[in-house]
């Protein structure tokens, strides 16, 4: 039995199976085959101590039409947090469910749980880690390369905030062998314990000062919100500190010529991006919205195996 | 690909094919044949930011009974309000769902969402409109008529609050032909835009100064709480403004002697109406609340195609 | 058409039908078996006025697995508070739906729907009754008993808060004959006018002065937390109150050698019971858990006829 609470809880062989899998439930729901019966029944838990409206609906979907039926228990409505250890909650769920998404804070909450689960805990985002969105863009992006192109040879820039989502794509980066290009505000880098461990491993992983230096040779730029959720009292300040740290037409336009655009949304367009950036051909946003849903399906057809 | 935002979104013809459809439900229904399979596995989105039994219960059964799966996003749980614009939530929506229920408080609301959704917006109550409920109490009604007699000549009372079911109840009538007798107090009048457009179409559309003058010749008569959702405050003056805009036996008495009371619930029995009066064999108050979801399911079928 | 409000409405001879049923669905899902068709696409709802994580899940899989669609109306959600009577929620919910539970505070609140309500109402917890919990406790206790063993010979003893689960637990020894000896705190004495009925047909049940006292010659040891949800206030007055009513394995030691251990959890380890009492082989805490599912799925056969 797996659990899916980092990046790296996957080896980059399972990535390519699970991307192939993601691109055939991709193209049989577009063919209006929505449903399977991978879950006949089962349940699958989805706690949310945060709000949510993509991981929410996606993974709610991906549950149901796995032939699955989701929980859903939001923050507060469960006695999760009523002082029970987790060691009881998890072997508790483990009776009824046959997974578990979770969104919360710390990334410990996951894997206390994980420790005592028999059934795989997924991690629909904390503050260290959002694993699920970055393998769904790694697969939005390797869905715009050609049979010839390989994906560990490319470069991906990240702009912006060092949170979670760029803590991922660097333990992503590890894992598949790609470059990445990081720029990020002073006092808004990543992880240092993260970045340095996968320097070591993967050289192509570089720090730059500025978008512009950040952006040349890569094949996706990717940015997030400048103030994510719990962070409204920091906005003004961010709006300072981030100003230089915006994506624009000009700074596409440093990139590879057929270089795509991603966020992972809810966007603040004249923030982060423009209006013309994010509503140019080469960005993929939407595309990426939607293959939350299949990666999401295939990640769950991995964990949970079909009886 | 159609909306479901304002009663006049379907032509007269359009409810006729809706009402058989919903009728036919109803009987299978009633037989112990609760599942189709028209959704196919596919799910619909619930957005509720006002709260809702009828409406909340009635479509998650409905979608259910279509072999859909219902995904009710209650207020403050999803991402929707932080301020992500309409155009992105509609896109990133349209990605999952194969429809959108949402009861709120503007309608613009709505029609911002339904200019870029590309799967439909249907409206379950917003603080203009309320179609579901109409088209519902519409087809209670049909259910009484003989053979021979026709929508088209009879008369329908509304009594009370000049709110959205008014407003609605006067878009029905122009868009079916039915009369209609208003008789709401002094400045609770419907939206004057939407009743001087409808009286231009339909001279069956009245106003009258009291109940006793509104009711005579009526086969319906329909009235709702004084105080909605969200006029807590209003309710003493309310209760003053309203005192004599009260359904009794002694007003049902003016109408014909086949005439129904309908009322689309909760009621403050022995405020709008009386006890006697909701509890008599004329009252299909609880019909009404049952065909919600009949009508709903043939809604549904009719604006969502099957694959 | 029956209510599941208090323990007593089931006879014991329908227990043991229920009990039976309870096993094959029980061996069937360990086998892979998770659906079955009984509910055939109706939809249950549950009203949740407070917060669980048990109840709201084992009873959202069980409707799931019977084929049928939870309806979940979190407290504040749904407009059941807005002033509506019983009897027009319970007519209205019972055009919709096969069936209701309900978690809230008065049992009052669960009979004066039942009144109405043309569909099961099933009790998920009250102030006052814990039928489900404590139908599956016994459920439990009975799947470790021989086949030469008789249900009815055995003693059971409650330790602790004389709360719903000791209400219902001395109403349950009355309905199926078993023994039980109580020991709880002075001033958390169970409901007066449950025990002295109880007494007069049971006179195996018996009240002691101290947990070393009732639990020689008992099969069973059962407890919950000294503060139950809502009582938090009390916390500290009770933490004093109950500090000699602990389930410890010296007190274990005292009943039967081959005694089991119960808790309905969430448990406050330390306090009601010590650590090495809870993970010991005789702790069915979990299995207690997971019978939930099985037992209620059973409840909602019996009481929601197959169309």
């Amino acid at each position: 039995m797996r659990h899916y609470i980092t990046f790296k809880d996957l080896t980059g062989a399972e990535y390519k199976v699970l991307f192939k899998r993601a691109k055939e439930l991709k193209i049989a729901r577009r063919q209006g085959h929505y449903l399977c019966h991978h879950l006949n029944g089962r349940s699958v838990g989805m706690v949310f101590n945060k709000n949510s409206t993509r991981t929410r609906v996606s993974f709610e979907c991906a549950i149901n039409e796995l032939g699955g039926h989701p929980v859903v228990l939001s923050s507060g409505e469960s006695q999760i947090s009523r002082g029970e250890t987790p060691s009881h909650t998890a072997r508790v769920l483990s009776r009824y469910l046959a997974g578990l998404v979770i969104r919360t804070y710390e990334e410990k909450e996951l894997t206390d749980l994980a420790e005592f689960s028999t059934v795989p805990i997924i991690n629909g985002l904390t503050d260290e880690q959002h694993p699920c969105q970055v393998a769904t863009d790694i697969f939005t992006l390797t869905e715009t390369l050609s049979p010839e192109e390989k994906l560990e040879d490319q470069i991906v820039s990240w702009i912006g905030d060092g949170h979670n989502m760029a803590n991922t794509w660097i333990e992503a980066a590890c894992v598949l062998g790609f470059g990445l290009h990081l720029a990020c505000p002073p006092g808004y880098e990543p992880d240092k314990n993260i970045s340095s461990r996968a320097q070591s491993i993967n050289k192509k992983i570089k720090f730059f000062k500025t978008p512009a230096e950040a952006v040349p040779g890569t094949r996706a730029v990717n940015t997030d919100v400048f103030s994510s959720m719990g962070q409204e009292k920091e906005t003004a300040q961010r709006l300072i500190d981030f100003k230089d740290y915006k994506v624009t037409s000009e700074l596409m336009k440093l990139a590879l010529p057929e270089a795509i655009f991603m966020h992972c949304l809810p966007a603040h367009v004249g923030e982060e991006v423009t209006q013309d950036v994010i509503e140019s051909p080469a960005s993929l946003v939407f595309e990426e919205a939607e293959n939350r849903l299949h990666v999401q399906k295939a990640l769950l057809e991995f964990l949970i195996p079909k009886l």
